[in-house]
């Protein structure tokens, strides 16, 4: 075969640890992928940068001022400028992109998803939150328009590639690895007054910050397994955590037989991001390998609910669905965006969460405008939780 | 769907290790497979057994005596009684088998399994010496026939699982696990001298006693990956194996981009004979789970080659290929009767074989003479290398 065509690609969050991993990717997959369309926030620099490499035909930042900034950089290539949600969602179904990388962190992240699903194209979903409010809709979106969600998450990937061909009634049980973060074995009784400096020091992933802290408290985790029971179509019952601190194998998918498949890499993000631009291709682009007999051992361990609080909370919402998983993923953004900005202690998040499921009354979330406003409620709910330290 | 027909069953080696365990899978999938032929050695006492409870049309057992003994017993369901390696290929070709499990132990195996793979049946392949000493020969033939050569061996059923659909350009590296057997630790200067008790003590896996000597010495290892070079189609260079004394993790399987899948169960050749009978379907018979977190803890480490003569020679003849890999088997076989009988010590079995793999002189081992030409020299050979104890 000759020189292929190169793919169109869209990002939705360029700037973020995954975005910036996916160009990456792009670099040393040289030529295969054509970047049309560039997302991110408020990081206007590093966007300027990027536009001048990859020259897009659009890019979007947060606010009007960015956009502005940028206005004069890609007249060499005419290339657009919008800004806020509406331009993030310009750019999630933007001309010429076959793939789309959904890597805005938090709940902003599923409009432009919801909007690249609804265009048909591949997305490549790292945005856990699109799927944790929305998972139902999302399905349905792609089931209509032909959208191919591929995992990015290391655990879903994971899953992912376990799952191949296997069919449904194949599968007993899909089980994630988490890490357990910074805090797995400080004594239960000092995890409250956990710094944030501290809840940061991440000992395998080098993540975004509001994933990081998601880490520490198993939320992050939590999020994970609403997510997989939406892109994998299985029951709560089917999923569980099992603790493996050297983060090698990120996902097991125990078969009816009891042969169990399992997906391991080194950590390292660009493996599963380039594996969900490449698929069902796999490409060797230089990317750290895994040394097994180097790791030495791997430890597995269940998970105690008592040191992870929001993990069962993640449970309960997963088990009970509809609305819940949305109140909770609200509740917790408000909570940890507090958290690093230093306004409530580390024990405090728990607590905000629970107060907000609590006094959650459980109703239907299968429309955008539901899920809005479920979402817009519990943040309400959650503001008010918030201790005043 | 309603009941299906049940498929036709052919066991070789039904009273060994693996054949009584592929009848008790038949067993657990009640009504989906029916035994039409069965082939034995000198157990004829479990052979009647087997013969009364399952009915089959046909009968083999080693020699003449044996066959009388079983004459009298299947006048009610008429069943024909054949002996030696001519009843053995018989067996092999039964009509009405969909299936044969190839289950005799040693070079005795490959006669009967060549005749299954050119009847074109679903041969389900735990004798690894047919692989070892005629894998081209069982490829060409394989393809001539449409015979499906499904691996039993819980390596192998690992890599085949793994693999899934991937192509062979996707495939950097196949990595067999290794328990390491009972003298994983043993100091290096005790290793001659280990008694045939302690050598059958092994650690993780009920097994025959051929192949428990050989996983002791590692040669077992050595063989399955000459086997899997050509069940995978690999080259040498491609094939590893981690020495894992937990024996969850059967097989791994590197990916050209750096992703790595991986098989688990628990220690139970059941998952894998299973599996080769009902492959592409998964079914639930109740065989023991996986519990990983149980296990807690897994551990890799590289083979150590001064501890594991055998291995080392093993994989000489992987690489040099032709008729090296027969000769060594041969060598192996004789070298390790005479340890079973007690005629030679533990460190005399990589002395035999290193002789007769250094008197040996390489030539083409691709047709079925050849191949017994090159095995019966091989054999005299050792038995001129076997100490006079």
């Amino acid at each position: 075969m000759g020189q292929k065509t190169p793919r169109g690609l869209a990002i939705l969050g360029s700037t973020g640890s995954i975005g910036t991993s996916a160009l990456d990717v792009v670099d040393r997959l040289g030529g295969r992928f054509r970047v049309v369309a560039l997302a991110a926030g408020s990081n206007v620099a590093l966007i300027a940068e990027q536009a001048e490499k990859y020259r897009p035909a659009l890019v979007s930042v947060a606010d009007k001022n960015g956009a502005e900034t940028l206005r004069g950089l890609g007249e060499g290539w005419r290339m657009r400028v919008v800004h806020g949600p509406e331009g993030a969602a310009e750019v999630a179904r933007a001309e010429g992109a076959d793939i789309v990388v959904s890597a805005i962190t938090g709940m902003s992240g599923f409009g432009p998803t919801l909007e690249a699903v609804k265009a048909g194209r591949r997305v490549a979903l790292a945005n856990k939150e699109s799927m944790v409010v929305g998972g139902a809709l999302l399905k349905r979106e792609a089931a209509a328009s032909g959208a191919k969600i591929i995992p990015v998450d290391s655990e879903h990937s994971g899953v992912f590639q376990c799952l191949g061909r296997a069919r449904r009634g194949q599968v007993r049980r899909v089980i994630l690895t988490a890490s357990g973060g910074p805090f797995l074995k400080t004594p239960l009784e000092e995890l409250g007054t956990k710094t944030l400096e501290e809840t940061l020091r991440h000992p395998r992933w080098v993540m975004g910050r509001k994933v990081t802290v998601d880490s520490a408290t198993l939320m992050n985790k939590g999020l994970e397994l609403i997510e997989a029971r939406w892109l994998f179509d299985l029951d709560a019952s089917q999923l569980d955590v099992l603790i493996h601190p050297q983060s090698a194998v990120h996902a097991l998918v125990e078969m009816t037989d009891g042969s169990v498949l399992a997906q391991l890499s080194a950590t390292d993000m660009r493996v599963p991001i380039q594996l969900a631009l490449t698929w069902p291709e796999r490409l060797d682009s230089g990317l750290p390998e895994l040394d097994l007999a180097e790791v030495g051992r791997l430890e597995f361990l269940r998970v105690d609910e008592r040191r992870f609080p929001l993990f069962k909370l993640a449970r309960q919402a997963l088990a009970a669905g509809a609305s819940l998983p949305v109140a909770l993923n609200a509740a917790n953004e408000v909570a940890v965006a507090a958290f690093l900005e230093t306004k409530i202690l580390f024990a405090d998040i728990p607590a905000v969460v629970a107060g907000v499921m609590e006094a959650h009354r459980s109703r239907p979330a299968d429309s955008v405008e539901a899920i809005i406003e479920v979402d817009k409620d519990a943040r309400r709910q959650a503001r008010r939780h918030l201790p005043q330290r």
